[in-house]
């Protein structure tokens, strides 16, 4: 058996060892519009909107990108788990305590997969949801804001990958580890004693309907595999989760070849409404963990981290029936739920076929005990007996589908370069494209719903090569976009992307531009800090600490002047931005500090630290080119040696506290 | 006198106060192609390739963007003043010194203008400077790796805002002084003591001719105000640098009032060849400063960062014909001189006309000492001795002007939102575009060069407003692009951009692309820590510090199982990724780790340091998508205890130090 194992391997090997096979000549004109036709399909006029949002995963560069479709055009980029120079994110006092990890403060992640919240498994427009893969975690970020308002470590994981994909109401996001590791709490044991003592943690994090505020509900201590991707249940299967395993040969070293051994791995199904009657009847268990849980409060325009000590816990061998798994074959990525909640498709990413499995047959198939042994105690299902069919010779290297709601599902071919259109029910391919090159993900604008709107689907490629101007050995990634309105899938445009696009969503504007916060209201402001209009500002010295209660406006900071800072102080500059207008941000930043600048949106109040390393006069001015008259909008502090006894004084224009001083040196 | 002061800048404030005048209504119809015509114009055909690189400033996102011409579609993104995440810039130890300063360690600046080198004043695509206005620098990046090569600090100096441009031959870039400040080590003075005290420091920072490395060649000790712009001569101006100034009024407070003022500011014509000769004759002084200088090795693929103590000074009152004031119309914002180096634009963005310089004109007045007395010892031309003439009527708010080739020059209006074209010998407004909204810089392909390509023009616009699909508080800022190859310029499209761009250069694609470094070689690597195969990775222990020799290589680390690291420990992972083919980076992160990944080009080495702060077994993995087994490519980190007795052992697949360990576990 084991040499046939590694025959399988070699092959695949041999395959996938180097980047994949090219599309052997650019197919570019069969498969595609004239090029006058694909440009104004994409082009959108100057004056007008484009028709969707595109939310993609930054991947390696921790944010989330927010692109428009069809034009590809990026239109802002919001900062969730890596500091942001630009806008001060991680930077800021405010904002630093969003990065806090059980860890400390931890400036960077990889973002790989985006959720956006359902509502009976329809987009609803009010939150996206990213994973954190390095130092597991899930970001919750509002669509109304586009601002990152909470994340939650996830304890006991390696590798948050499997993630955040959420239920049909959003009543829960899940995070499976892709690395199995001990849990933290029995933590320094032998690399080589994998088998025994590596787990593979899931956990369902629930999320309040109204405020969207996240929490561990439970974890399952699963065996030790690795989870790739997820997705949940619609309609009928509403009520389990699906996840896909590779790494069940539970290696722990060149897994490259010795994670590629079996020939088929799992597709584990969770019953996570069984788990709320475990959870229920008291079957969890409450374990030692640590983990931060850090929120940003819109209201004080500040964050807050908290550090949890303990996890409640389900242990699958006290709970029968929570857990089944289904073999699919040779190291699943993806693992996709049609919109019916009926079919889910396994991509086995060496495999030479594409599972698709029927939940009415997974559930006959538990009804009647039909398994094949267990695997670490958990039910193993039997392949045919849960299988609705296989999609025959459909390329190299599934990796992950989506669905037109048109009863076809669209899969990416790493290996063979392509998008393979086949229908849900027969089983039939019915159209494939070239990509350019070696597609991972794909985008159809609610393609993971119950509700697909199956106009486009974008092609997030993880080769560049020749695409673009050169820029370098570093390239950016790039996506594609494909026209599937029709019957043939024809390829419209390429375009760049921001980081690494791994998954992401796409969702019509009307459902998100309806709910757009333009502003902050002033009067609503509660920064404990906060300088409501210019009467309200001031200097405050409280020992070596001075709060400089400060405030912006077309086109000058009050106060704008300051004296008698002297070496050995911290500043805080609590900057509130008092205009009321869109699109009306003022930046803050001073000569030498050791700290991002600060953007204020109106209505807002932020704090940049400033601890001076010199003696002198230092400028400080907005950084945001905010009127005609920006240039002029700056200001002085005059920082003394320690010791000094230049007193504290601080204005601005007429009020200038120098003013006086003024007038006697031109006295002299 | 000063109540007609008074009263000009009260009418320009009400103007001004506020946003701007919006242009009355979207004429995009008037002023466009019809809508198909323009989306062929901006197309570039899947597999094709833009015309002109636009390098283009991200302003307070302190980086550089890379964008093609004429898609608008943003190719890469150049840290170079900001830590980056998304790299490892300015969190690997590699690149750290990069943004060390006098202060210390800046991790965020604010770049405004990109100078592309020239030779003959034509762009030569070797190197594009850029200044960083908050603390003062100016780096260079190379536009054949795309990456930051050096950067210099620029001591005595408060905002290097009117930087870098170039000299004709790439012989100098220089540093304006933005905000006046005491000279660095006269420094704690009262802020009212401005006109007694505070200097406007200008620097002239040279360029080697083959490696491009910089150094502060000298510095001039002007007058205490704002220098905001600046051009290099070109053909018989060549010798000769034009700054433009503002607060000329010298005040230190409230300056949107206080220095709105006077009729006319200044620009100030320097002749650097004179400054030569100066310093040739000994007249230079050595004076105390304190200012950082980093040169990142290709070779060593790290920086260096050093600390310089002295800086060659010219005082203008010890050196006669150095400098010349021109007066020039309320805030001279842009300064810019036409192709032949004959006329000199000045853009008073609070003036009612735009003043055309003659450089003929100046140096005949200069002969004649046509002088309107002095500001501070040096000379001020007449205004009517130097002007070739005024464009009537051009709009409102003029900032920045750039030039078509064919005798034209086309201005930024911010106030009223327009781009309009002028002929410059005739002083003439030949055609008039709106912007949307509030047009900052402008970039025609080779535009401030002698040899401009003029089929395009990007607006860079500081308001977005209802551009694009809202994205909360905070918007992109938005550019738009134009045909200007016929009489009439047309609007093509809208495109967001990163950051707040400033100026940006365009360039033909052909003077780039051809000297594109796709790889480093792995033989030409001299990194101290380089691993040249796997046969040289390695684990060494040096008291606390522990450094791991190693590598990537699809699909996996060398060594991917490292035991008998303990708390208290500071590991250093040294990757050298072994690919030596384009666009296969891998990346590298470890749970957990207080920094960013990095992300190693081929035949790279790159350091990230990770102290661990927990007890246990820590994966790490490959960040970069790079083969179809790049889900295996990962690894585990045992973290011991302090003073636990758990050997230093590592490898990988059947070198596993823990295989041995494995079957004797395998035996109980």
């Amino acid at each position: 058996m084991k040499n046939r194992f590694l025959k399988i391997a070699t092959y695949s090997l041999a395959i996938l060892g180097a980047w994949s096979c090219k599309p052997s000549a650019d197919k570019t004109a069969s498969s595609s519009f004239l090029a006058g036709d694909a440009a104004e399909k994409v082009y959108v006029k100057p004056g007008t909107h484009d028709e969707f949002y595109n939310i993609v995963s930054g991947g390696f560069n921790g944010q989330l990108s927010v692109v428009g479709l069809p034009s590809g055009r990026t239109l802002k980029i919001i900062p969730v788990f890596s500091q942001f120079a630009e806008s001060g994110w991680g930077y800021s006092e405010e904002t630093k305590p969003m990065l806090n990890t059980s860890h400390g403060f931890v400036p960077w992640d990889d973002s790989h997969h985006v959720a956006l919240s359902t509502t009976k498994s329809e987009h609803d427009g009010r939150w996206a949801f990213i994973n954190g893969n390095n130092t597991p975690r899930i970001a919750r970020v509002s669509l109304s804001t586009f601002r990152t308002e909470e994340i939650i470590e996830i304890p006991n994981s390696g590798g948050n990958h499997s993630s955040p994909f959420v239920t049909a109401n959003t009543e829960y996001a899940v995070a499976g580890t892709r690395f199995s590791v001990p849990p933290d709490n029995k933590a320094d044991v032998p690399i080589s004693s994998f088998k025994q003592n590596f787990k593979g943690y899931i956990s369902f994090v629930s999320i309040d309907k109204t405020s969207g505020r996240m929490g561990i509900k439970f974890q399952l201590k699963t065996p030790g595999v690795s989870y790739d991707l997820a997705r949940a249940g619609k309609g009928k299967s509403a009520g389990w989760f699906f996840f896909s395993t590779y790494n069940t040969e539970q290696a722990n070293s060149l897994l490259e070849v010795n994670a590629s051994q079996k020939d088929k791995d799992f597709i584990l199904a969770v019953n996570w409404k069984k788990a709320e009657e475990y959870l229920a009847q008291g079957k969890g268990k409450k374990e030692p963990a640590k983990y931060a849980h850090n929120v940003y409060s819109e209201e004080t325009h500040s964050a807050t981290s908290t550090i949890i000590n303990e996890v409640m816990t389900l242990d699958p061998k006290e709970c029968p029936d929570l857990l089944y798994f289904m073999p699919c074959p040779k190291s699943p990525h993806g693992c996709d739920v049609d919109p019916t909640g009926q079919y889910i498709v396994g991509s086995g990413k060496l495999a030479a076929v594409i599972p698709v499995f029927s939940f009415d047959k997974m559930l006959k198939a538990i009804a009647n005990k039909t398994y094949d042994g267990n695997f670490d105690g958990i039910p193993v299902l039997k392949y045919d007996a849960v299988l609705h069919g296989e999609v025959k010779k459909p390329g190299l290297g599934p990796l992950h589908t989506e669905f037109d709601g048109r009863g076809n599902a669209i899969t990416s071919f790493f290996v063979s370069s392509e998008l393979v259109k086949w229908n849900i029910e027969k089983l039939e391919v019915v159209d494939r494209v070239p990509t350019f090159y070696s597609v991972g993900h794909l985008s159809i604008p609610g393609g993971p719903t119950a509700k697909p709107w199956g106009k486009y689907v974008v092609a997030y490629n993880k080769i560049t090569k020749d695409r673009y101007l050169p820029t370098g050995p570093e390239l950016a990634q790039s996506a594609q976009l494909y026209d599937i309105s029709g019957d043939k899938m024809k390829l419209l445009l390429d375009f760049p992307t921001i980081g690494e696009p791994h998954y992401a969503e796409s969702i019509p504007a009307s459902l998100i531009e309806k709910n757009n916060k333009k502003i902050f209201k002033l009067e609503e402001n509660k920064h404990p800090y906060v300088a409501k209009g210019e009467k309200e500002t001031k200097v405050v010295r409280k020992g070596k600490e001075v709060h400089v209660y400060m405030t912006s406006i077309r086109s000058h900071f009050s106060p704008d002047n300051i004296e008698g800072i002297k070496l050995g102080d911290v500043v805080y500059f609590h900057l509130t931005n008092l205009e009321q207008d869109w699109d009306v941000p003022h930046g803050f930043a001073v000569r030498g500090a050791l700290n991002a600048e600060i953007l204020v949106m109106p209505g807002e109040t932020s704090t940049l630290k400033w601890v001076p390393t010199k003696v002198g006069v230092t400028p400080m001015y907005c950084t945001d080119f905010c009127s005609a008259l920006h240039q002029e909008m700056q200001g002085y502090i005059r920082v003394s040696p320690a010791g000094s006894n230049v007193p504290l004084t601080w204005g601005t224009g007429k009020n200038n506290p120098s003013a006086e001083a003024e007038k006697n040196v031109a006295k002299k």
